[in-house]
């Protein structure tokens, strides 16, 4: 027959599992971050490569494909080590689903860098595997952020999800401008694709600002050269605000190239930055929370193990409440005064208010998540209404949004707005 | 290093230990439902005895001890079985806190009986001491609603929930209206609460038929007979819609005290049908998941277990998309063709849209849950604010509530409302 003590002490431990948990999932995160960046260098790389028709970076390419396979390892490592501990707190079936996804595509690289050395594949469909593979990877940091149950980390895995999607979105551009700038030429569509990129690059930095730990917003402000940002810019109108049709000068590919990529590998840092501060938080939460099951359960050996000390307590604060709590009187907490500052009750009501704070917080910041998941669903909705695949799916938003120069959550949320008035049988 | 089979199985299994867990707390749940049940006649018998100063209803108290204290065992097991899992899926933390504040309550019975067999609280005390208990053991039965991963579970979970909330409303207008009739006068403040009471009651068995499973809502509609409401209402139109202070038949306590009986004994058979249907929900679903898990496992075998075999499907679906999938294309879904139907993609895809979709019928679930947290947090903000107990917080609320004709749900957002306003170290 356990008493409350015993659940007290439960309910501390569950918390602890989950923190521990958490730090395990941020290692993870920072893993994915390093791997992604070197499939962003391979992807830009390898444009160079099938656009030069194999005259240039085949050497860089070499290396990079090397630097690329040693990070695959370590995230593959870190997926099995996931898998070991078998039950994940949290949504571990959307994670395990999302890194189930991911493994055939890491998988396709052997493949995939075999045509781009044969020349096989155009630029754009070798852009497309990776930006297929990078989507799959980051998706496993966005079920990482959802599935955090620490608010504070909540908050860091949202800021740290938001920048990796915005330097993804950054990356697109650098290989968008630089096929752009090296077809000597504009187009309409491009053009359209380029300004959207840099709208979507821009609202996640800004969550990101919204989200991140104190000083590292800041860091990756003091990070962006106004020089090199004035230069960016500058290309960008060269390329965007130019009547469609218009010649572009080639040459500007290269300045380009690096021009994006220097924005890009300090974008990596801050990312690196950002990995760190989460590693800390982590390990420190789960170290003070330790401590306070240490000393709690001191102090419960110290009271005897059993719930009759507290029943008088128990009658004194009924006593001292003159009406029924009604409905919401959960961890009722009257005064009970100085005599039972030590008491159990006490800190059962401390530790039910800290939960109930802590849910709260975490349902505002996982609100940041729910753009993401209406896109998702907006896309699923249409999917099964209209049998075509994600990607057409998701051209039908972003082609709406673009005509529209709305968002895409903003078009998402209009296409749910109609779901009601569409058979009961959609997939979401 | 794992296949993405691995953690398609491992996602599976992630399922399964959800859906275990979710039917030994439904199973916990009902063992509640029945110890509530119990404690409610308790509270109303003994109301009676201090009422008659000891003069009835004592044999009739025993029995009902007697019966209190074997289905207190019961759930004391339940509680303990949970714990000895060690980790719960989900709010384990939060479900654990709350039966850290029951088992004080249950602890302090055997004192709460002794002082009322000497006669040594008034009934309004007593009634409080048992609303107190009651309200603790509901507040268990909210945390296994909230913590709920499977929607349907959910649904039913909620539908549960609201039912026992009402049924605990429908045992305090009991009490309130008993006490009324045998003080043989009308106050206003007790027609302010009677009627406050029967609001909330209608409100919480509106929720209940929104969620309950087809049929049950029905089932309880049919168990109510008409000319029983009949009677209800009459007595309940005596004592309420009389001007204050106009004198009642003590006559009625009893024929009012068996009318709300014969009402709550009818519940009390709706909610083991709710139980029984809950608990054969669970059952079904984790049979339905491990044989899709054996399904799964004898097809994976039956592949090569590496994603080699998928990577050319990847760069086929790959191939297949002529434009950057954008940011949320998560497990992609292009077109595969015929060849790809026993794919592990397929396979993947699949179970991330399930996955989705649960997701999203989980939070609308959720929602119908928010009204009471929203209520905890108005409670919170005001006992921060004010340095109020938690009881003196939910006066507050209720009164002007019943002072503006509001529900509880809208004063505390109204209070919520003003939070921005209040210093920063508020408790929610």
């Amino acid at each position: 027959m356990k008493s409350g003590l015993s659940f007290l002490v439960g309910a501390l431990r569950c918390e602890i599992d989950e923190l521990e948990q958490l730090a395990r999932t941020s290692e993870l995160v920072a893993t994915i971050g390093r791997l992604v960046h070197a499939l962003q260098r391979e992807r830009g790389i390898s444009n160079v490569l099938l656009a030069s028709r194999g005259q240039r970076f085949a050497r860089q390419r070499d290396e990079q494909i090397a630097e690329c396979r040693q990070l695959e390892e370590a995230v593959r490592l870190a997926f099995d080590q996931l898998d070991a501990e078998g039950r994940v707190v949290g949504n571990g079936a959307r994670l395990f689903s999302r890194i189930a996804w991911v493994l055939p595509g890491l998988a396709a690289l052997p493949e995939l860098r075999r045509r781009i050395g044969a020349l096989e594949l155009d630029a754009g469909r070798s852009t497309a595997a990776f930006v297929k593979l990078v989507a799959g990877l980051i998706a496993v940091v966005f079920e990482a952020a959802d599935g955090a149950t620490d608010p504070e980390i909540s908050r860091r895995l949202v800021a740290l999800f938001n920048f990796m999607q915005g330097k993804e979105f950054a990356g697109q551009e650098r290989a968008c401008g630089a096929a752009a700038f090296a077809s000597g030429r504009n187009e309409a569509a491009r053009q359209q694709q380029w300004l959207h990129l840099i709208a979507s690059q821009e609202h996640c930095f800004q969550l990101f600002t919204e989200f991140a730990a104190p000083g590292l917003a800041e860091a990756w402000g003091a990070l962006q050269s106004p020089a090199q940002l004035a230069e960016q810019e500058r290309l960008r109108r060269v390329a965007c605000a130019a009547p469609a049709g218009v010649a572009l000068d080639s040459e500007l590919s290269q300045a380009w190239f690096d021009c994006c990529s220097r924005r890009i590998d300090a974008m990596q840092s801050v990312e690196e930055r950002l990995a760190e501060d989460l590693r800390q938080l982590c390990m420190q939460k789960t170290a003070q929370a330790r401590t306070e099951l240490q000393a709690h359960e001191a102090l419960l050996a110290s009271l005897q193990d059993d719930d009759g000390g507290t029943a008088d307590f128990f009658l004194d604060a009924v006593a001292a409440t003159d009406a029924a709590p009604g409905p919401s009187s959960l961890a009722a907490g009257a005064p009970y005064g100085r005599q039972l500052e030590r008491s159990i009750l006490d800190m059962v009501q401390e530790q039910s208010r800290r939960l109930q704070a802590m849910g709260d917080e975490l349902a505002t910041v996982r609100a940041a998540l729910n753009e993401r998941k209406l896109v998702e669903r907006a896309k699923g909705l249409l999917m099964a209404h209209r049998r075509i695949s994600e990607e057409e799916a998701h051209k039908m938003l972003r082609q709406t949004a673009m005509n529209q120069g709305r968002r895409l959550v903003e078009v998402a949320e209009s296409v749910l707005a109609m779901a009601e008035y569409l058979p009961a049988d959609k997939a979401s």
